[in-house]
């Protein structure tokens, strides 16, 4: 049989097919026609039946593990390119001609460590997980704009690969897998690519001699990350710089990154698995806790429970374990404080740990008496930390500011400091002195979703720019709250010493300490509560499920089933819920 | 106080002095005279004294974790240095100047994943770590030639930083802890490099009017690893390219990789001690397996019990968990392979699991069934690759080619498959049709040490060019063993479709296969067994210490103890060692 894919003959006929597809065929269809927002608009619907139903492709690690729909994938593509149709809609003079292209992700390489060839676990790039959910490396995705068809590029194995790394699935497997129209070896994008831009290999086509212009473009992923100050960058290959007149690099990232910061009801359901995973390894380390294990066993515990009870292979972050002093170092667990210390009669555990699964992240801080016993100064701290938590869940609802809860969450804080004899003099006064970040100098929470720091905290048109205050600088969203957003909560109060020198040195701050007692403090650490929380039309849900109220953990600590009988704290609004053979189902105490 | 490090009155005395101790200092006090041999050789005896005493300061990850002596960094460096001097006087006419410089190496850098702020755990890089022995991402170190001084470049932080991150120690602390002889600002980095090169900051100085040369050189390390084709980049910073004309590439390298083949004592009882956690970890791990497991759930309690019993919070390489056929898959667990099955009845399970602790590798496999009993076949397979383990085990020592070795374990396998009906006619034959790389198409193993595959398998002055021959050319050294090489013995037995078909279509290979009998193991996956030795002057010694008779295995997973009490096997030289409050104690059953 003729090989097809190297036949000159076939190769000639299958440009020239191409070549008068894209003259007269669906690749430019929308040439003449505007956008077929209709298809986008029933694409959507259907992926929401699908993941509502579970219906298609699912990705699970098996046993009782989480079924996650791809159409929760599928979802997310309609609802990009709806949002991109609308803004090149807008920002175009013509009705229609701007809206046709190709938006084009490259995935994530696999890596090596240095000049070796260590491989460290591969991990997807997130806005390429967000669009189609494939764990795998070194694949290219396209969607065709205006009509929303999906394309994986991916590569094609040789028979050293596949005694080393598994034969490859057919291309056809792979559509079934993932749940997009079309699979292509990757050495047919570029080809794709001109197909789209109503070119050929021979270049791109530009205006017809009908004076239809032709200016689809090519949308490329580039912008700041605000949480880390690092650039996106756009998906390369050899021979995309031909198309530089057709790239676009404005239009997608700002949108793509709006659209992650509202999840999906598919997108909140496996967030609760990852946040209802992590909560209950949690409470297995609360429960194996003791006085003389190392810090990195709880960390080790906790990665352990999630992965072989909740198939995660990942944390979202490196676990932050500790104990006695060590809290005071907010981000400690990295490789110069390595969770090496031993815990000691008398500490606080201060455990800030999250696993994810399917790339989407879950963030919860834990603190407890490692003796399983609050003397009464770390009950105080404790309660302060959980009244500010319970004051801002509380209050959470769309409308509201993310500055202003970081407020009240310092509010809270300080109110039950002067009340335990640390604070003298008024709140309102402590606040105008920005003594809220001696306390707690880092902000209220953060978005999350496939990144732990999610994207979206700052944007150029629809946030407030970063505060310059204290604290509120730390912040990294200062959005007004709308439903769909999932934020962590994570209110904290630590004894910094070199802060604490700060506020003493500082006559408007030190007015405000009574220094004994503050003393006293120093050395203790500190307490941190997280949760995730996703905003509701009315509220908020809260996706985390751990013991908050001291009763609780204490309670945990001595053996005591959970989830408890009666919710004792039912302000925290934790949704309980179990798994049921990979999907969630909620229920009341 | 007057704030030394910024007035600049200071800076400029400091500068004279750095130029007045650049003409007549200990900096330049080799330029008239012999390299100080004595020095180093010095040096390497104090450091032989202080490993084997365990004096100085050590790293260790608390309880009874390994006490590693950071005197096996001095050791390293002192052999470096000594092997730098030989072979730069070798080359050199004039007899000593070229042997005057400074050796610069770049640690690691704390990396993001992508564009985002998630950071990895980070890992130091390999060089660095056999040179200095430090865990800390950004930081330089040098060595000076010919004195062999030691110095570290470590970064300043703020106090965004110090809230974070925690403070950093004192630089007379960190001098402390890693046992090095100075440690500076990284800001000073430039000004010492100059002053090594007998320049200041206003450049080098070249020649003096007393004719004497100055030629001292700044060793760079770059070159190729053989296993990965990644390049070695040299220590970079802003600055450093004036120096260009004193910039040497080309000796650093192989010299460090040279010296890196050796493992020194220190080292060995370190590898000891990862083979010995992980060897445990292999062992629980059996006595946990259970048909309806997930693959990954034996990933991930290998990785707890490493680290929470054994403080190794890195693998050495992704874990190879595979059941049923996947061991046919030779680097199963990556992401597009994640450990995903479900062991079945009948399964043989073959793990590929190392952990590391200070960074030095372990690299073991073991194979089982995991319901507990073989079956005649599994058996045949498992006895095959065990007769090539032992026969490979004991004719290991110094003089031998690993090439003769990979083939001597080829041989023993072919052997135990024409017994068992699979094969038919002479292994003689059967070698020269290279039938042995249809059944193990890898290596016979590689070196290992600080990175799981080692460097200088190949290198360009001492070892015979890689061999075409199929799996020969897979091996990952050619190289004549010597005394202090540590390497993995793997061989395996597996039954790969792909191969197989190819072998049945290649008449040479055809006539020897008895096909029906082939055909009842395919789908079996295979087996591999899998120890790290050290070659010994007269031999050699295994470090791992798993169960490997098929009896030792079935009592282990029939709950009976590990270490067994007697040792059925003692022709596979395993050294029986317990942990005894950091320090590895070996005893005889």
């Amino acid at each position: 049989m003729v090989n097809m894919s190297t036949d000159p003959t076939f190769l000639l006929l299958l440009l020239g097919l191409l070549v008068i597809m894209s003259n007269y065929g669906h690749f430019s269809s929308a040439l003449r026609m505007p956008p077929i927002v209709v298809d986008v608009k029933k694409r959507q619907a259907d992926a929401e039946i699908n993941c509502s139903e579970c219906k298609g492709p699912v990705y699970s690690l098996g046993l009782n593990t989480y079924q996650v729909p791809m159409a929760l994938h599928e979802l997310n593509r309609a609802r990009l390119v709806q949002s991109m149709l609308e803004k090149l809609d807008s920002s175009s003079s013509s009705s229609s001609s701007s809206s046709r292209g190709v938006i084009l992700l490259e995935g994530g390489k696999q890596t090596t460590r240095y000049d070796t060839d260590h491989e460290p676990v591969f991990r997807q790039e997130s806005f390429f997980h967000w669009t189609f959910g494939v764990p795998e490396a070194d694949v290219y995705g396209t969607i065709s704009l205006p009509s929303g068809e999906s394309t994986l590029f991916v590569p094609i194995y040789g028979l050293d690969y596949e005694i080393f790394c598994g034969s490859s699935p057919s291309l056809d497997n792979i559509r079934s897998k993932y749940g997009v129209d079309n699979v292509l070896p990757i050495d047919q994008l570029d080809d794709y690519i001109a197909s789209q831009l109503d070119g050929s290999v021979d270049g791109i086509n530009e205006d017809d001699d009908n004076g239809n212009v032709n200016d689809a473009q090519l949308h490329l992923l580039s912008g700041l990350n605000t949480d880390s100050g690092n650039y996106c960058m756009a998906a390369h290959y050899d021979g995309i710089e031909k198309y530089s007149k057709r790239r676009n690099t404005d239009t997608l990232f700002p949108t793509i990154v709006e659209a992650r910061v509202f999840k999906t009801k598919p997108e909140i359901e496996l967030m609760r698995y990852t946040n209802w995973v992590s909560s209950m390894a949690h409470v297995e380390v609360m429960k194996c806790c003791q006085v003389k294990m190392m810090e990195y066993q709880l960390e080790s515990l906790f990665q352990h429970y999630t992965y072989t009870h909740g198939g995660c292979r990942h944390q979202s972050y490196t676990c932050v374990c500790a104990c006695g002093p060590s809290p005071s170092i907010l981000h400690y667990g990295h490789a110069g404080r390595p969770n090496d210390r031993q815990l000691l009669d008398g500490d606080i555990a201060l455990l800030d740990m999250g696993a994810e699964y399917h790339c989407y992240a879950s963030d919860i801080t834990c603190s407890f008496p490692v003796n399983g016993k609050f003397s009464d100064d770390q009950l105080l701290i404790y309660n302060a930390v959980l009244s500010a938590q319970i004051a801002v869940i509380t209050t959470l609802k769309p409308g509201i500011s993310y500055l202003d809860m970081h407020r009240l969450a310092e509010r809270a804080i300080l109110k039950s400091l002067k009340n335990g004899g640390l604070l003298l003099g008024e709140v309102d006064d402590m606040i105008d002195a920005d003594l809220g970040a001696i306390f707690m100098p880092h902000g209220l929470g953060h978005l999350i979703g496939l990144d732990a720091h999610d994207v979206g905290g700052y944007t150029e048109t629809i946030t407030r720019p970063r505060s310059e205050r204290p604290g509120l600088k730390k912040l990294r969203t200062a959005r007004t709250l709308e439903a769909g957003m999932v934020l962590t909560i994570e209110p904290g109060c630590y004894f910094i010493d070199v802060l604490l020198d700060l506020a003493l040195a500082n006559p408007k701050q030190s007015k405000h300490l009574c220094v004994e007692r503050v003393n006293e403090f120093r050395g203790s650490g500190g307490v941190r509560l997280e949760d995730d929380v996703v905003i509701t039309d009315d509220g908020c849900e809260n996706l985390t499920v751990c013991p908050r109220a001291s009763s609780e953990v204490l309670d945990v600590m001595n053996g005591k089933p959970w989830p408890p009988e009666k919710d004792v704290l039912p302000e925290l609004r934790r949704n309980w819920v179990n798994n049921d053979n990979g999907k969630m189902v909620r229920y009341d105490l």
